[in-house]
């Protein structure tokens, strides 16, 4: 593979960010690597484990001279990212992100992107629980779906460039306006993200009134409930900004919840079983 | 192993009853399996599997003669089955079964089990989203809890006896009263399926206006909605008969949800970290 991209600024060297980088790295699509953080022993770990190639804590200094800048730290810190960053972008920079939330993101970044540069909203359909460059993995991204959310401002050729290198990663390319790649995800990621931890908080709290009810859960709870292990900083701020979209997720499964509670509640026989049956359809129907 | 059974008889050999069999037999702690069932495709698959030695369509011929009944068909039909059986049973024999509700069964059961018989009921915590006996395994149980539910009634020898052999399948036997069993296993396990029944099927209404929203889902959403794959009858009849505990489970779990969304409406920021903090360290907790 011939390099795309000379030199590449990563804006939060963690779980996605390390594997951007150790995948284009892998691909021989990078020459070189800037990682930008704050915490000196992540920044560390990544130059040791040869995710980066040089490491900075002052993203301004950090993103100069770089063709391509993935910024990947919580989705509320995005725009206020690029907004410090633009005066330091070289003539013709694409700036794109991996953050779970789009529209308001690509709103403010294609106002903050300076004339010359060009910004690309993006969210790669993958992750673990897990965070950190310790994390990350090369092979994160490989079949999984990427989705790009171009506007009517995007520029065709930055959109390419992004494009190829998550092709590269080994990703599945799509794109969708932002709002609807908000309501989409709001339904099969925020919601169940909420809904586990609103779960475990539950079940928890049940275990403080003298049942030590957690310690009796098998492999079912477990996976069930896996997603509630990961990072409440980086969900607090996806819940806060992709706020419209998730409450109405959760409105709409509080009424499927209110209902199946009636049918329990009523004893409706029939009517569990022809619920119960819809919902192993539609489950089935993703294997 | 010496024998400890010289005839079981299984009534329903699916998933649990299956494994069961199968486990016991590999041990070496069963002489003779009689399988009884409804449907032929399944008991003769079991036959041509030997899990079973013989098959019988009608219970109360296959029960006769055995020292240990074991059942385990959906939670609602387990009573009445004892009822049904009962003339035919051996002096001596224990019944029991793996039903995953257990204070109604027992207090059934308890009423109709014949003098010189005796009940004691019990569950298993393992399973899969499979079932039938095609879907039985003999290490189903290695390691998992069996919670036994003995009362005052229970005949000391006849629950040693049940213990034993599920310490020989592989289970770590622990005993608690039923109703303190349905109130845990509430929280645990049937609300956990509740939740991703009800899940699935707001999610998968979603989708039937327009956006292709299942399609968007990716292993996060697989893995937690896996267990909305489970038998259909046999979560209706679950939660049919554990209604009062799951209720008040679904109760708890939308008085956390009900906080969650208020702290999302309001743009609680760090109410939105403590809340997802509290629930990673009760999840991270159970690891
Ligand atoms: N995890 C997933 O499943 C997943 C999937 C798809 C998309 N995403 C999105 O990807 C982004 C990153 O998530 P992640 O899972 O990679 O998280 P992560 O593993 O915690 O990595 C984020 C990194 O960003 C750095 N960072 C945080 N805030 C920063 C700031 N203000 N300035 C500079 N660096 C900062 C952190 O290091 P320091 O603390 O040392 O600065 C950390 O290494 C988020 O927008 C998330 O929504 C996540
Ligand atoms: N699956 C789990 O994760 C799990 C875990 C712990 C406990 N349990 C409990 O174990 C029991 C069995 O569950 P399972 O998962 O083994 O289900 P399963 O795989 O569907 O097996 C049940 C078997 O019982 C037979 N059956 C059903 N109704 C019957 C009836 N009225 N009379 C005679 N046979 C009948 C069925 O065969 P025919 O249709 O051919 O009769 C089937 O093979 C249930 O009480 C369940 O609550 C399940």
């Amino acid at each position: 593979m011939s390099c795309i991209i000379e030199r590449l600024a990563i804006v939060g060297v963690g779980l996605i960010g390390g594997s951007f980088a150790r995948a284009l790295r892998q691909a021989g699509a990078v020459r070189h690597v800037v990682g930008i953080g704050r915490s000196r022993a992540n920044l560390e770990h990544a130059l040791s484990q040869g995710i980066v190639d040089e490491i900075s804590f002052n993203a301004t200094e950090g993103v100069a001279g770089a063709q391509l800048v993935f910024i990947s730290i919580p989705v509320c810190s995005i725009s206020a990212m690029v907004g410090a960053i633009a005066p330091s972008l070289a003539p013709g920079c694409i700036v794109t992100d991996g953050g779970s939330v789009k529209a308001e993101i690509v709103r403010e970044c294609e106002k903050l992107i300076p004339e010359g540069c060009h910004f690309v909203g993006g969210h790669p359909i993958a992750g673990t629980e897990n965070s950190g460059a310790s994390a990350s993995f090369a092979t994160l991204y490989q079949g999984k779906r990427c989705i790009l959310t171009p506007t009517e401002r995007t520029d065709r050729e930055a959109y390419e460039t992004v494009a190829r290198l998550w092709r590269v990663a080994g990703a599945n390319v799509c794109s969708m306006d932002p709002e609807r790649h908000d309501r989409i995800l709001a339904e099969i990621s925020h919601l169940p993200h909420a809904v586990a931890y609103a779960l475990v908080h539950a079940v928890g709290t049940a275990d403080a009134e003298g049942e030590n009810v957690l310690s009796y859960s098998a492999g079912g709870f477990r996976d069930f409930t896996r997603i509630a292990s990961s990072d409440p900083v980086m969900w607090r701020d996806i819940a806060l900004m992709n706020r419209r979209a998730l409450l109405a997720s959760i409105d709409g499964f509080s009424a499927s919840l209110a209902e199946l509670r009636r049918r329990i509640d009523s004893g409706d026989s029939p009517g569990l079983a022809e619920f119960f049956t819809i919902a192993k359809q539609f489950r089935d129907g993703i294997l």
